[in-house]
């Protein structure tokens, strides 16, 4: 399978013909919203979902700000910033009185979900739906609401830009297979680092 | 009462002669720490109190991290720098468990204590004594236990280096007075913005 | 005519049947290419041209990093990044020698071409013929060699990013139109601040 | 001989009784000053000598930026900030018209002077004399004259904001002796890379 962010192929997001076909996040409690939001609900806007955990570091000093950016330079474009607290760890103190401060204290301004407690196992479901690898994580759904970048660790503003681009310019229905194009560092680390936190 | 940072005298503690009679921190809990610390064990050092909450933007943003600097900096010398979590607002998510986490996640290094609960009111003990404006602060004491430097907000790298290289430079004992060298933005601002939060 | 990148637009190109129908560059010597490039050269391949000046602030802390940061993001892309040193001011002290001294202190490797000098005044041909109001400035050309994006002065990652992303989706011919999109701070300001220098 | 600099010792400035008979600086030129300045016209200040080249990636991009936060930040006290041009590569293109034109978009307003050129030889005079390594270098003069700090490459502020606390609070005279205290990479590194530009 191709895979859409190799070195020398940055921001560019998978063929149509190879996006995902993720189901939609599950969120138990939403802020910064009247009403729950759905992936179907922005069908023909480009969708980035930002993954992160409030005690991420890598989230809060590099991933949460570049939402922020996207959210605030693609103001008037068809493109829509969802948080998504997809909390693996520490469960006990980051639950959704803890985030309502922390998103009061940052000032995020754009809907934030959180993901839906599993029945059994510290992940919860869009996490491991998706198969994120930890925190921050992108993913990026087109116009048709199909996957088409998905990032664990930190992504350069131009990279993401460019993956924003071209899926923006995209304006015509187009036929959706099921590969999945992941990209991320693969293997196995413990707790966080500069890079992130991961889930196993 | 002359006030040691005023514009143009940047990074200059205040004289012995005008140090503060602050009363030591009073921590219910200590983290990186085999037993309690108290400023009267750190005689002959100077001693950094970086006073934080860990849902204050400024203090992960450039608080911590400052106090990070100075810690590796000034390994080999007479400085020690002490974490105090001083929790004026959203308590019931700024509690020991949580702190732990943040501690775990950010992997801090230096001693940090608890800030004592009052008997009644949102500030805790030391602070209150302190009449600390609000977080990031930095306290900085000369190696007589005086305070001798008092900043609200973001200090400045060469101003706090500096200010920590006269009270190095100081090795002889002098008398103390009992003025209060304190600088900060001076008026009350609402909740937390770039500069830190404020407590009134 | 709308303009491409006002506010809450951010990142849009001009649509292709807005594109400028601006002459390719005229350039004296070049570094870092064994022969002279020409815009029409580069057909099918989406161009960037950063006009900068190895003197103008700016351009050193910001536009040359950013055109580095591009050079190596889109290595395996239909991408390609060429610097114009457009000397409008102190040419005396910005000649070839200069500018060749400079390329090697900084290790730019991507192809550089010196801006033609004029007959008669200080502006150089290209400069002049683009109507570029000062340095850094970027102008970006898509696939059919048509001018879609034209800004002067600091430009964010993202909004660059995604302009390429959209210049890079477009893989057939369009017709193409004579409108001019350019962008920038529009009035005049002496000589060189912490956005560029300006020409006039 | 103690070393001033060592890891552990950070920001710690050599004894007063290990101080080095450095000679003044020797000025062909100078800009942001009505008269030449020489070191002995400072006594009683701390003076910070910032040794640079105008084409140096390091010296722009860092030693510059932070000889003028110390300018401005100890703009009331008794420290003063010397630029001293040493070139020793380029000569042709680093001319003081070239120079005066780098000083004028950099907008640096500290005294700056132009080390004397060799009879023979690339490296100046001054920068021979005090056997520096390469830009950027920091030379740290007490308030009697006396070299107490030489650093090449990038210095943190917090050091170098200490070492300047150090000077500051030595009031009286003290005898000096001839030992140098100097802090470097120690080998020779071709060229300039991100640290600096060697001269050997």
């Amino acid at each position: 399978m191709p895979s859409p962010a190799t070195p020398g192929r940055a921001g560019t997001p998978s063929p149509p013909g190879q996006a995902t076909s993720l189901p939609g996040w599950q969120a138990s409690h939403w802020f910064n919203t009247p009403r729950p939001i759905e992936l179907k609900d922005l069908r023909g806007r480009v969708v980035l979902v930002h993954a992160f955990q409030m005690l991420c570091p890598a989230c809060v000093s590099h991933g949460l700000p570049q939402a922020l950016r996207v959210h605030e330079a693609f103001q008037g474009e068809a493109v829509t910033v969802i948080g998504l607290h997809t909390v693996f760890e520490h469960h006990e103190v980051m639950g959704s009185q803890a985030l309502q401060a922390f998103i009061q204290e940052y000032r995020l301004p754009f809907p934030i979900g959180i993901d839906q407690a599993a029945e059994a196992g510290p992940l919860p479901v869009t996490m491991a739906q998706w198969g994120l690898n930890g925190t921050p994580s992108v993913v990026l759904f087109d116009r048709q609401g199909r996957a088409r970048l998905h990032r664990f660790g930190v992504v350069d503003d131009l990279v993401l830009g460019a993956a924003i681009g071209q899926l923006l310019a995209e304006r015509t229905p187009v036929a959706a297979s099921v590969s999945l194009d992941r990209v991320g560092t693969g293997t196995a680390r413990p707790a966080c680092d500069d890079e992130g936190c991961v889930s196993r």
